[in-house]
């Protein structure tokens, strides 16, 4: 029996989790689960799980639950209740579902308390992807990788020999305005940009998808996770999403995961990883019924935001927190309907601009650098 | 470094063989060396890879060649001379790259002698299967796959949990007549045959892959190679060839192994697993140049012997070696102007119907039931 502590847990990778833990209770049971302020739905998933410890949001949802819960669940919230799930004492593995750099803090806390990680956040490895692992490698702490592309490199390399690894190769499906100019992206509203055409992800998520800048924090993501260089790692877009990232050896032979798109199969790897187990919730994949995946380059023109993200991960040091913190704040700006679809970028582009990079930065000069830049993109935009 | 004892250098694999020993003069050297008759393009590969052991078909070409070779080469011929090949006291590894059911004696002595197996003979597998794998078990030797439908599923089982799979997908061209109807095949040349669309081949496997009989013997060859039910082995047409093949796990998750076709890639990956080497002969793939890729269900009206494979592989026994044996013969008649295309699966299917399986044949009865198969078919066809 594994037992996960989970944070995220009402958000769409916290609910698969969910979802894969439900399908397999012989294996897995949750001992510890976080979530923000969506009581209404986390309340029946503590019910059936019936984990040890519920960490919400702030002190005001927490009051709001208390009295909903068994007096048997230990409540606890802010950052500090984030960070006692994901070093929860009965805890083997810490699901970091959560959004944005807040994932950061009880991932890197995690790890020092010895417990596996299967990460969703990406955010964790972007802003601070030099300390995460080299207090993983300190802590003989293996960082599993749950979003499809990493865990499509990452079943890639299994067995295989690392050193002879030539290329990682992330596909993109191009977001939902793949097949728009960047004249028609100037006009184009929240609900375009969140009708993504074949995963069901998070409002985030889903508009860093139509920017390309999922791929371009991805590939930020992948130099930390695999310790390759930016000169290593390629992009690719193919549009069904069935070939979910692939590995290049020195022989040139191409190692690849494939699958019909669902996040159920990453996520449950990093459970099973090493074993595989059934995964009923999931279809299987015959690729005479797709018939034919298509595949082109990335233009790095018609996406800029992935050119952003090489360079911001190229220049390294802080850089890769202000791309990040000023993406997550173009984005809301977005879904709040105060900036165009087209401005987010130029907006981290100008935070990226203003910045000087601190090189090697700690985890109080990575939060400062993500405040102030916060700060600077708000003020740009009002 | 590696020393390779290599059966069938002047054939297309065993040329190639060379051709990756060649690039790796550091790691690997060629101590014995067989060869049917073909001097012409055997003499400078003995000069240039000065094996201490020559084998050839019979005592009249090792008598032409005696007096060409260097007092210290010892030559040997005959089946006694490919198995002194195969057992060379300095091989670690035996590359055996001869075509047809000749190629088994040696593979079985090599296994004896605990040498580990590059095979590219499929018909050791086809017509011997149970004895092969079960004395490779005895012996505690490593099987490794030289085709690249294989070579695809081996290097897709690294690292991976082999309990969980779930189904074997070998990837097809389709051959050189799959644009063809069954009514057009009827009047198909030699000539038409042997122009295969992706793959440089020997013309016996060129024809085997036009009948799609290649395929079949894959699957015949994968179920003793991978230790798999028949039920989880499936066949695919991808035009293209570049997705070798496939392996399906419990959970749904698809690894494959991709490349630009070339038999340089397996060839070089039995001779330096687990690890990998550059292979600079060999081109890299970029999907984005090839725009898409196709698939599609294998027809078994349209290809009858993929059907007949099947068919003989489940009644199991000497009944793969009848599909084999009498492949071959018809094969040879077909490329002898004897026979029509369409004849060849006609041959086949008799040869089936007409034989009593024995079950479990031992090497003697394997040989035997072999040689009236033959005999049987070339009556037919007189």
């Amino acid at each position: 029996m594994k037992k996960i502590s989970l944070l995220g847990a009402t958000g769409s990778v916290g609910l698969q989790t969910l979802d894969v833990i439900r399908e397999h209770p012989e294996h897995f049971s949750v001992v510890a689960l976080a979530f923000g302020e969506n009581i209404k739905t986390a309340l029946p998933l503590i019910h059936e799980f019936q984990p040890k410890l519920v960490a919400v949001k702030n002190k005001q949802i927490a009051d709001q639950l208390s009295n909903q819960l068994d007096s048997h669940i230990r409540l606890v919230y802010g950052v500090e209740g984030m960070i006692e799930t994901a070093v929860h004492p009965e805890s083997d593995l810490l699901v970091n579902a959560v959004l944005g750099s807040i994932g950061l803090e009880p991932t890197l806390a995690a790890i020092k308390a010895g417990k596996t990680i299967g990460l969703a956040n990406k955010e964790t490895l972007v802003t601070a992807g030099h300390l995460v692992m080299k207090s993983a490698a300190e802590h003989g702490v293996s960082i599993l990788p749950i979003d499809s592309e990493h865990s499509a490199i990452f079943q890639s390399m299994q067995g295989q020999d690392r050193s002879a690894i030539s290329r990682l190769i992330l596909t993109a499906s191009g977001g939902s305005f793949r097949d728009k100019s960047r004249d028609e992206l100037s006009e184009v509203t929240i609900e375009d940009a969140l009708n993504h055409p074949n995963w069901s992800m998070g409002a985030k998520i889903t508009v860093d998808s139509a920017t390309m800048m999922n791929k371009g924090l991805e590939v930020i993501e992948a130099h930390w996770l695999f310790d390759m260089p930016y000169e290593k790692i390629d992009t690719i877009i193919h549009r069904e999403s069935i070939v979910h990232s692939l590995v290049e050896y020195a022989d040139h032979s191409v190692i690849a995961q494939l699958g019909m798109p669902s996040m159920l199969v990453p996520i449950q790897y990093a459970l099973t990883y090493p074993s595989r187990f059934e995964l009923k919730q999931t279809k299987q994949l015959n690729l005479w019924e797709i018939g034919s995946l298509h595949f082109q380059k990335v233009d790095m023109q018609r996406y800029p935001s992935v050119s952003l993200a090489y360079h911001a991960g190229k220049i390294g040091g802080s850089m890769p927190t202000v791309l990040n913190a000023a993406n997550e704040t173009a984005v809301q700006a977005f879904l709040s309907g105060k900036i165009k679809f087209l401005d987010i970028e130029r907006y981290v582009e100008m935070a990226l601009d203003q910045h000087d990079r601190i090189q090697m930065p700690d985890l109080e000069t990575i939060e400062a650098v993500d405040k102030e830049t916060r700060a600077f993109v708000m003020k740009q935009i009002m």
